[in-house]
């Protein structure tokens, strides 16, 4: 039984995902740490933190592969008791992500753009709404959809280098961030806030990333997991029960917008992304990007 | 006629009360100062302003005679046209109030422990709907319960003395603070910071809370009271009318949530309070108070 | 085909003006420059930005004629394929506007008050609503409606001059700031400064303005307008249909509130207005004013 207006996100294994998506039952197998390609995760029975570190080279771009591995890890964790809290850090210098991986948006066809959007609300879904403690400590840049990542965990930790930037900037890419990763943005940053950075698609260094409370603290780099560490301790002393109500009461109306909107979210961003117009974009983004590295 | 999406708060006698408690009618005599256990009231009727002044020692907690008494002085006082706006404070040093009262919840059958929520939702919308200025001059520690109290005020002072703390810490007691009481946190510090205090449970110290903006000021201890009469004084300068009807505008959404689902609210509570596991935790909670003050 | 959540104000010509106004189908001839009687309206062809000068002598008051020409040139650049952007500001020292003119809700007939409501609701509409970046230049004293005018735009600046202020001051008057005032305020300073300034009827002097959130930044009186390009052009930077969709998102819900219940709101006025005691403090208040004056 659930508190009213409460989301039952406090069980585990949250109804919508399987029905959604008919992913196969995982086995519940006593998973202790295991590692994959793109994403390394490791628990620490003792304190039951797991840490996952995107290492997909060069910039932790989030492909179908890499999504569907980050959902799959976070599941299996989520149904682990013996993890309570998971640590998102990135292995790559200098990025934390770079988002969205544009080449699965470019050149492909209706079914792959389909899958792979469902693929992107999976994980959000699953991340936002997990009942996990989670701590973004983000040692890098983190745009578009590496923000949205860092936006749906409990805390964010940034490293304290001006050099870092984080923000929903897909509006420089003539792209429109869809309506969940702008609620993701209200419920941390405010209305107004959110307005003007979307609109201007704005890129915030470290620095002015915290004085909008777009993340929570800045340390230095070389002590960024020991303060994830350390945060994360403090969360996990208060009972989890009583937190993950808590948690659910507050982004339940946030969850559930997209859980009712998903297919029309999904068609919407097939329309749009085949667009010539934005595949054109898309295109001279990416000739852009080459030139950048040549 | 009220304006459209305003809640006819503005008619003195809100009709959910007696309707949903079978209040005895309250006779409307005239009351200028009247004094009683839990909670001593005095009308300066020159002004128009009264004091409520908590003193239930040892630490001011909300019992169910404590709410009956707090929910019977606010309605006499708002149907008094000689009163216009209220200052609550506590007669007791250090504390403000303690919240909820835990024997009210421990080792009581399921009618008790519906009677008594039903006196907390009440105090509850009868302070946050109330059509008089409320100044809440918090002159002591206020967690939980005594937290809300200040929360649904119009205004709130602290003594700037950093012992003195003061929050939403349910989780702490292992137990979720209700939605309403979240509504209420959240139109006052927003989303993000109540989301990461109502999931530490934390109590914040008053310059804290002051940077939150969970209180709006903070003033020595000895300046509280006058402090508050001269708050008082400038909300008191603006027609009432248009004060009252921009209130109600204000916080509408909020009082008809709960007003929505009152029962199932209460019937929530009951099953969540009843269990083995909860009744042993709060057990616990009063064991290691004992042996504090021991 | 619009995002899901996303009112289709991105398409020229929003649905609902002409439909509720029945307003004369504007040709769509070649508008460059047009001046008229209240409003100097100014659009380089060039830079695609425009720029609104309030020039109707004492105050800038929004007459039923100020407002419909306000409306008609926010249409005309609307449709102007040149036009992209526009800056708002005054013409008359110290004063930005002084909000809704008091004369046309004073001693007229009901037909009259429901034309005069309907022209303010279509103002903010078409201005909150709007596809162009919409940039307040506000060089100085923004009571009431004048106000809501710089709310409704995407930025504001103001002249760093103490003696201007701002802010939502209808309860001063007795009367109250509608809820869709009341929604676009909250979007800019959140609940709980909205609903103290707003109960308090506060005009906030430029540099508490600056603190609270409702201005963006302060500059000198004699730099505003070269401000105001240069912020102008950080948001044309972007490509205007992303910008547009994402500003769309963010304002969706607030205008769909007026829109649903725009009748609704004229009946409400009228009703209220049209009450002795409203005339009477009315009648009172411009007596003030004139004394003032003498």
């Amino acid at each position: 039984l659930c508190p009213p207006g409460v989301l039952p996100l406090c069980c585990r294994a949250p109804s919508w995902d399987r029905a959604a998506r008919q992913l196969p039952r995982l086995p519940l197998a006593p998973c202790r740490a295991f590692s994959n390609n793109k994403i390394q995760v490791d628990l620490d029975e003792s304190s039951g933190i797991a840490t996952m570190k995107f290492k997909s080279p060069p910039v932790n771009s989030l492909s179908l592969d890499f999504l569907t591995e980050f959902s799959i890890s976070l599941e299996k964790l989520e149904n682990n008791r013996a993890c309570r809290g998971v640590i998102i850090t990135s292995a790559i210098p200098k990025i934390f992500s770079s988002g969205l991986d544009i080449m699965e948006m470019c050149g492909k066809n209706v079914e792959h753009y389909g899958e792979f959007w469902r693929a992107v609300q999976e994980m959000w879904l699953r991340l936002y709404g997990s009942n996990m403690v989670t701590v973004a400590a983000v040692n890098g840049s983190s745009p578009a959809g590496g923000c949205l990542i860092a936006l749906s965990c409990d805390y964010r930790i940034m490293a304290e280098n001006p050099k870092f930037s984080i923000g929903l900037n897909e509006a420089q890419l003539g792209i429109v961030a869809p309506f969940w990763f702008k609620d993701t943005f209200v419920n941390v940053v405010g209305h107004r806030i959110a307005e003007r950075s979307l609109q201007l698609g704005s890129l915030h260094p470290a620095p002015e990333a915290l004085q909008l409370g777009l993340v929570d603290e800045l340390v230095p780099e070389e002590k960024l997991l020991e303060k994830a560490s350390a945060v994360m301790a403090r969360w996990l002393a208060l009972p989890d029960h009583a937190r993950q109500f808590t948690k659910s009461m507050m982004r339940k109306t946030v969850l559930d917008r997209l859980v009712a909107h998903r297919e029309e979210d999904i068609k919407y961003f097939i329309n749009f992304i085949s667009k010539e117009s934005i595949q054109k974009s898309l295109r001279m983004y990416m000739e852009m990007l080459k030139k950048k590295k040549g």
